[in-house]
């Protein structure tokens, strides 16, 4: 079965199950995340404290881990479910947001990498290339490299840690350290709202947790990102109304779409 | 006076005096909380530290405590604002999130009913089964159960903790015990959105600032907001349309529109 | 060069420069903060957490911090913030939220105006008169006072803190203490979707990320937001859609739209 195939199957299977995706992510995203999930057709969960996220995470088929507005108790919570969800077997997706910008973020996410068995880092070039590559480097959470930058570090990551990687931006990047996959699809608009990169780990976490195979998983939700995306961009809008309109067409997305549109090459 | 002309007063009462909302509530829903209650005409403010909640809560119409991303801070800040309202004489609302899904919820949840005078309860039929019901059990966030499920857990909780109990889903249940009545307004796609429940909870509130009976408050604030569901989804819009136009339509909302589409029955 | 040249200066350079705005803001705004910084062409950050304070701060070309959900660890990440942005010549722009609502705001605030160079505070009329003024008082988060009521309290907080002052409501006022301009730009909807004030602080962030007269800056961000809010009103929005179409406004805004609507005098 092609990459094609296998999205359009796991996007159906995220409608038919409602995956419960629990998230330990950022302040500023989590409603445009949550709603992102609804839209796709999964059920999201937001949990933070230390009391209840290894119960939380028992229950779900995924959990995402977004250090995008870090501090000390959230870290020993998203360690502390982290550690549930291997025990249980639930895909653990990492975003590292700005690391490379902060020891602090940079420090934590490998240590992520390190101590919990991630299925899966989402980032922009930058935050792979801080952890993956030589020296790294950026600029609060905005990117200053391209996905070809990041695509050694990438691969890297990806053997090393054992991860399958996705380094979105213009194009997508998606390795397992083994196959590599360019995704073609996405629009600029969607460096112009905030929260889509987080939006996308948490399709990542939706596709892994109804699709065994990680790296079709990532690719799946990537291309049913990217062309949600480019759907919401069509009609011409601003940041506002395409903020809007990114829901609407993770709603609107099915096969027909997902076939006629992805651009998907190696 | 019967329930539809006491909503609509209520809701004039609402934009007449901008009751203030006191919010200690989840991270999720807090922008479209407070947008909410704006639109619907009341003034929202979020505050949630130890050092001011008896301040602030002294100030308010009415209290909103909502657990849907809950610590131990935020739990004895919820505390101490809720005893400070009970000694204000405030009206406190509890919509206890994901309660039956973590032991750490449904024990808050049920801690608060027992400590604190709380007028409402507003939850999903998972949520209320949890705390007045049986054997309860509840996925994440989302309820797995239908009102008619939850009336008899909800006619009990209202009757052992002496509060009104709204279970809101497919169609909305409010009881205080002895009275009962059902509210066949709301839309799909209010489950298509994150932070629906919470705004109805909300709702409830500043209802509550301006109504003393409860049970009137309530119904009122759930009627307003089901048929602002019906205004918004009437144009056909997928979820990310619907959120805006939801709010749009709880601008509009009028004793015309509300005697126009209410559908109450016992 | 007059205030309009400089505003419209100012916003290509943010638009050219992308500038960095470090945000320690509150839960509720953080969203639209980002996208109305993203959407006017800066770069938004929000980290919060003393382990990073200062390494984010030094990356930034201004500062916010915002009182808006105040607690004693945010307290203690501002001041780091605020000290490490001092010694780096990084501006900073103060939003204190509430402050007159609560002895913890009000007394945080002033405790911020004397210990950190802070360069601009932006707030409501009643804001700025529990700062600035004699007997102050406020209810919740939305003023009581005109703007006009504020003018005496913020010439007096200007010169007494050597601060830019910007007072915004129906009419917005910026004083420097000798110099005071009023902008008759902006529309009521802004009073009926929450952040919008938390946004304006951002803006001016951006700006004098960008101009290094802050007076000047400050005059630009709100010109720039206020005319921002008219483009939004004027296809008579209600105020869900008001939201979308003001950061739409944002992006659209040029020389062109600034020159024909604005409205500056003293």
């Amino acid at each position: 079965m092609n990459l094609l195939d296998s999205t359009c199957n796991a996007l159906e299977q995220v409608r038919l199950n409602r995956p419960l995706v629990h998230n330990i992510t950022n302040y500023v995203v989590m409603n445009f995340t949550a709603n992102a999930l609804l839209a796709v057709g999964a059920s999201p969960v937001m949990a933070h404290a230390r009391e209840e996220v290894e119960d939380m995470v028992r229950l779900a088929g995924a959990l995402v881990i977004n250090i995008g507005t870090l501090s000390a108790p959230w870290i020993e919570s998203m360690f502390k479910a982290g550690r549930a969800a291997a025990a249980s077997s639930v895909p653990i997706v990492l975003d590292p947001v700005g690391s490379g910008a902060t020891r602090f973020r940079t420090e934590t996410a490998k240590r992520m990498l390190e101590e919990l068995p991630v299925s899966v880092v989402r980032g922009n070039a930058s935050e792979i290339i801080s952890l993956g590559g030589a020296a790294g480097g950026a600029r609060g959470v905005d990117s200053i490299h391209s996905a070809d930058d990041a695509r050694a570090a990438a691969e890297h990551l990806a053997r090393s840690s054992s991860v399958v990687v996705a380094v979105t931006g213009v194009e997508d990047l998606v390795t397992d350290g083994v196959r590599t996959v360019r995704i073609g699809n996405g629009h600029a608009l969607m460096g112009r709202v905030t929260g889509t990169g987080c939006a996308a780990s948490a399709l990542c976490a939706a596709f892994c947790a109804v699709e065994r195979d990680a790296f079709t998983a990532v690719t799946g939700a990537l291309l049913t990102f990217g062309i949600a995306g480019e759907l919401a961009a069509a009609p011409g809008p601003r940041p506002g109304t395409f903020q809007v309109l990114l829901l609407d067409a993770l709603d609107e997305i099915d096969r027909a779409l997902l076939t006629r549109h992805a651009r998907i090459g190696v």
